[in-house]
């Protein structure tokens, strides 16, 4: 359907996003600070998961979350309640966040006093692939009850990340997923990427690995 | 980040998409055919559900199926092992199906001899709704493995769209998810939308009363 001249608009509009990307990143540096895109379908537990993991995060290092929301505040007031602070972007429908829409929150965060900035995606696993923010790692959730074929069918998501954490481990049997076959799949597509794995264990949420991988990560930012 | 110029643009691309939609109504009408555009997240058990209700409906009318995902065969195969012939479309990481793609199609698909046409979109909650592709009916596929609060985090969705099916009931009790909440929260956002829910029961898929509800619309197309 695409014409020529459409789509040097949408080059133009991808050029122009990873200017101010770009921008974001070196701004986010200056301060020392590590940002991280979070981004999967929508329901694959990445809220679910930063509530997991932002208590040890913040035990860590100091922590500040941006969630990206077609609408409603849900998911920020989530975070809030974890004692990490929050701020909310609504896209009003937008499938995606942009550079531009991180860059007008850098006035509602205290950058001189973060370490790391999470940012969590609008849900799709499409869309927000093409979207740099300014961050230095990528981690797309994936969760089990999505099928072992989704690696394949959804390629793009799983080259262009730093790492993949796969979710919902515990429900795997309940959908018919194996968990190793849905790893292998992930490793079929981009055998480079890191891979972790998130759910309960006895009752007890675990995401193992991923609070060092991000703290590491920070440090090696010098 | 859109500039007016570039909005501009992307308002005439959907412009250009609905008027090739519009023309794909008309020749799908000119052959007596029910189109269904069958949307919803990744992993959201849209392949499934048309694998369960193909036979039923196959024995009451003559159905094509297009499938649509960004890569792999995979869901063509699948839906060929129900007897029901299906194209499928790579949009090669595009997000959505254009009224153009479906256009391309055509000379693949016994159209006279056709009675209801069954496209499945790309996985995504979010843009396939903004593409009209000269549908009848629109179907939304949201599982409970997705959580509660989606309907209110993607209205769109829910408000653009005659029916949604609350997939995956048999595992809402593994996700603490309340399927009746999950639905409750659908009527919130859209209280004329047609529900229904899908889902093993004694280890048996149904869907009850989809399939009369398609061959319902089909009857009135006339």
């Amino acid at each position: 359907m695409m014409t020529l001249s459409q789509i040097k608009v949408n080059t133009d509009l991808k050029a122009l996003n990873n200017e101010i990307a770009a921008q974001n990143k070196e701004k986010l540096h200056s301060c020392g600070i590590l940002t991280v895109d979070v981004l999967g379908s929508p329901g694959s537990g990445k809220t679910t998961l930063l509530e997991n993991i932002l208590p040890e995060l913040a035990a860590k290092c100091r922590v500040a979350v941006i969630e990206g929301d077609l609408a409603t505040e849900n998911d920020a007031q989530r975070i809030a309640k974890t004692g990490v602070k929050a701020v909310q972007i609504n896209t009003n429908g937008g499938c995606h966040l942009d550079a531009k829409m991180i860059e007008r929150q850098f006035d509602n965060i205290d950058l001189e006093n973060t370490d790391v900035l999470v940012i969590e995606n609008v849900g799709n696993l499409v869309c927000p692939v093409s979207f740099a923010l300014g961050e230095d790692l990528r981690i797309v959730v994936l969760s089990t009850a999505e099928g072992e074929d989704k690696p394949l069918k959804y390629p793009t998501a799983m080259l262009k990340t730093d790492a993949v954490v796969v979710s919902k481990t515990d429900i795997a049997g309940y959908v018919s997923v194996s968990t190793e076959k849905l790893i292998e799949n992930i490793k079929t597509v981009n055998p480079d990427v890191k891979i972790f794995t998130a759910g309960k264990t006895d009752g007890e949420y675990r995401a193992e690995g991923l609070v060092d991988y991000i703290i590491e990560a920070r440090k090696n930012l010098k």
